[in-house]
């Protein structure tokens, strides 16, 4: 049986050192000092190792189950998601207006990295809810707001996001679902939806589905498409919960993983809904929460890689194997531990470069959304905009490879449900696809983020990272070689990409989209090698000010050094591939397939 | 629902106009003429398609079950087992002296591929016999042989192999499993083996293990390891199936896939066994038939990968989500094919070139099996062991890979079980498991295959390409910057990092097993690269000759140029992985991991 312990003190090393939270000129900012946020941190890693861990093998065995039209979780879900609730973690980073703690959403995002790598089928409850609390709060009436957002910051009630049709996933223009206006203001919404997570279940008083449709008369295809409130429960002028909307669950589905999130099929007959903002404007008021959701999608890519590898790490120091090749390391025993062979190294820290490269990543993205929302950054917002599909699709791509990893090393043990390595690799598979599939995240960054504000933030990032390699040049012969020559090399090859894309997208935008997949790859490679070389040098100024955390410190450069070595390499592989352009891909006619 | 229709004709492209397998001077080749090949593929596509492939998702959704201490296969398979066995689908290979056809293996593994594609769990009960039947035929007496076989190839009675115990699985020599002589020159088996894939089942008659055990007083570990046949039934003087053996199943093991295939615990507990060949050269006997059994497993991962390619086409086709970004192509539909998208055309061409290449690589090395046991050609041995751990790792990670892709294509439905699409990737993922993990390959072909013989066999190798790229030097233009001149970069880069190992493995091992991973893929890679080259060539001829089916020989031909443009460009990063050498792995101490 896995086991999680939360990295509290890598966590703290990207706050403090690389990010110095409490330094920024970001309102909020100057509360997290160092005791202040290791104390949240380490009372949230209790109920991530103690509550939520030892459920994760619970949910993917029992699963959920539609009984009588109503979603039954797992045994102990109700009892934990209400021991989460009181101890206030749902509302962490919610508006003190409506009862939240009102902290930055950058401590949120460490918090979710340890609930979603201890339980990602329990912790996706409270997820959606605060991405629909996230729309209310930005789109929604005051009186809505009053309505719903206090009992939605507590979770005691949940929400949900509503848009897949069965015809329609990503082309969201072909939707189904109508809207229709009734007299008292409100509209009946017909319709069926579908891959609706946390859908229905029995942890709380109410569900509140947040729904796309379409209002008859309204403009054709995505233009046309407005957000609705659709409680399951119809609520009661007191704030009480009143009488069953229109809205059922079809179907729970049967999924590779998260068998504990109930992925429902809804179906809405002539369901009482509510407008949120304004009408045929959906689309927009769903896009002011998606750098968050996604954001939140990444995460649990290298969650559950943080997971997989701390237990494929215990596995490597306690399975005994063969012996070291250099003479062997466990005289007492009968082989030595699997540690010692260098390809169980390679793996582990493949995983280990990874996760902390990709934790400092999000956590940096957190502090932008942070500086976008909390200081009305536009510069913030444009390149966290930017960000989002590398964060989400390049995260969620290496950390199910690094998940398949970890299992790798338990050997056949790995592909045996018991030992637990197998429901990490599930679980992390549907990172990649949901929230927008990781193919249509580079469509997202190549097609139209580039180009953004005449392609400013792009723009913007590369002067960063080579101002990054102005700024350290000369710093030391072992920082030059081992880091800053490398991220040099692989910040050319993006800014070659970059080229590539501008010289052909507008008279060849099949040669940038054949290479948007191995662009986004690109760039989140390049992301990871800035923020290790960044880390190493936060390492760095630790020990020469004489820190006494020598080991943790000179193990951090060890780990950059590794990425920067051995993954980091991959950009010129992703650029010779873009430069290959159209013609491979695009050449052979369908039929011919 | 997934469907599989045999690709009989890109099989008989590798067989007929690659490898030209009737101009070959092997025995048994000369029959081996279009008309009848072609024939015994499509009678064996049928089965798989119309018995097999329909079995595929009920063997997965029902799995094994144990029952009274015996196991239970899921509805239907019974009546296919007997289908394929009274086809005589089992007894292709084998010797006529045992009521086998006595075909070439490089036929044999054609039919595999189908078979195993069509439902990789069921075609192991016959995968696992044939093991068993091949390790008997080498190794047993003459008396062994007349009892054992002749219902072994019909599969009346089926096989296992029995090596990993709880507390071993790479390293045999730690095996605890005893075997005490008897007086009647049996031994008494006892012990308990883990993972034996097909260890019980209710579709034939008798189970024949094959379990390694240790003789007391014999050298220590590995050295000491000798070969027994249990039955699971014991064989009376007539040759009928006689008393219960003291072999039971433990438990069956709740695996990530492959659910149709009873993965047992098996006890021995004083058993009666009969030893194979000779005392303490139970490793010698398991090693002769390693290569097939390897090959076998490659084929799996390239098997699952076509199936799963063979549905993301149809999906990608009639799915209609989004407009091509050059204007409208389905004017008359709501949206365009997904496969318009260049995006998702990258993906399937990754996967078909892959599965393509693949194949040519597998029969390729099938062929150089019946080269090495019917011409006893030692230098085809030589070359085929050296590529064994290539054929095993790479194609089960690419294999595997090119399974998510493919299951990435149908976006939110891939994720869902009833699609069929999770199925084949978890299928496919205990191929880079079992007959050694990968890693392990990678240590073997690094560690062993390398230096085998002096090193004669990847010299051998490096001059078969170098003499490949002399030869159609000024072939084409197209030809030489298509496939040429990317094969000659490739294999430059193969080249180097053997050179790296060269120089750096015996003095520091470490480094050199640092970068045996990278080095199996960068091998892969170069074999794909070469097969893709050979198969551009026999295309161009054939359309050269006026070949009327120009359409299929011209997607070759692309199919190969996208290989190359785009997969084949992986050497270089793979050998600045390997150059990198042992410090970036080996630097950090275990306990600061």
């Amino acid at each position: 049986m896995p086991s999680y312990n939360a990295p509290v003190k890598d966590q703290m090393f990207v706050l403090n050192d690389l990010l110095k939270v409490a330094e920024q000129d970001i309102p909020g900012y100057d509360d997290l000092d160092r005791e202040t946020l290791e104390a949240i941190l380490d009372e949230a890693g209790k109920v991530a190792r103690d509550v939520l861990a030892p459920l994760n093998a619970v949910g993917d065995q029992q699963g959920c189950v539609l009984e009588n039209g109503v979603v039954r979780t797992p045994d102990g879900f109700k009892a934990a998601f209400d021991q989460v609730r009181q101890g206030g973690w749902t509302a962490l980073d919610c508006d003190p207006e409506y009862g939240g703690q009102g902290l930055p959403y950058v401590v949120a995002t460490a918090v979710g990295e340890q609930f979603s790598a201890a339980n990602m089928a329990f912790n996706m409850y409270q997820g959606l809810t605060h991405g629909a609390y996230s729309a209310i709060h930005a789109h929604g009436s005051d009186a809505q707001k009053a309505t719903y957002l206090p009992k939605m910051v507590t979770c005691e009630w949940t929400g949900t996001m509503n848009l897949t049709e069965p015809h329609c996933g990503t082309d969201l223009g072909l939707m189904r679902t109508k809207a229709e206006p009734q007299d008292d203001g409100s509209y009946k919404i017909t319709g069926q939806k579908i891959f609706i997570s946390a859908g229905d279940h029995d942890m709380s008083e109410n569900v509140i589905h947040l729904v796309l449709a379409k209002i008859p008369g309204g403009p054709d295809g995505i233009k046309g498409v407005s957000l609705f409130i659709v409680p399951k429960f119809l609520v009661n002028e007191d704030g009480t919960v009143g009488e069953r909307n229109g809205v059922s669950v079809g179907n729970l589905e049967d999924k590779m993983g998260i068998h504990g999130n109930s992925t429902c099929v809804m179906n809405y007959d002539e369901a009482t809904g509510y407008l949120i903002g304004t009408e045929h404007k959906g689309m927009r008021a769903m896009f002011t929460m998606m750098n968050e959701a996604r954001v939140g999608v990444g995460l649990q890519g290298y969650a559950q890689s943080e997971v997989a590898y701390q237990n494929a790490l215990a596995y490597a120091k306690d399975r005994l194997q063969g012996r070291s090749v250099t003479g062997v390391e466990n005289p007492d025993g009968p082989a030595d531990p699997l540690i010692v062979h260098p390809d169980i190294r390679r793996s582990l820290l493949d995983q280990k470069s990874f996760n902390e490269g990709a934790r400092a990543f999000t956590l940096w993205g957190a502090q932008m959304i942070d500086r976008a929302h909390r200081n009305n950054d536009a510069a913030a917002l444009g390149l966290i905009s930017l960000m989002t599909p590398v964060v989400k699709g390049f995260l969620t791509d290496r950390g199910f490879d690094m998940c398949i990893q970890a299992q790798q090393v338990y050997g056949g043990h790995g592909y045996i449900e018991e030992w637990g390595m197998s429901q990490f690799a599930r679980d992390a598979r549907i990172a990649m696809i949901y929230e927008g599939a990781n193919g249509v995240q580079a469509l997202d960054l190549v097609g139209r983020k580039l180009a953004q504000d005449g392609g400013k933030h792009v723009m913007a990032f590369f002067s960063m990272v080579t101002e990054f390699i102005k700024e350290t040049k000369g710093r030391s012969e072992t920082f030059d070689a081992d880091f800053r020559e490398p991220l040099k090399a692989a910040s050319k090859d993006l800014q070659a990409a970059g080229m590539f894309f501008m010289n052909n997208g507008m008279k060849a935008p099949n040669a940038a989209l054949s290479g948007s997949y191995d662009f986004m790859h690109l760039f989140g490679h390049v992301c990871l090698g800035l923020m290790w070389a960044r880390m190493a040098i936060a390492a760095e100024d630790r020990l020469a000010a004489g820190d006494s955390d020598a080991a943790f410190l000179n193990a951090k450069i060890a780990t950059g050094r590794y990425y920067m070595a051995r993954q980091l390499p991959m950009t010129a592989t992703h650029l010779k591939r873009i430069e290959s352009g159209a013609d491979p891909v695009m050449s052979l006619d369908a039929e011919h397939f």
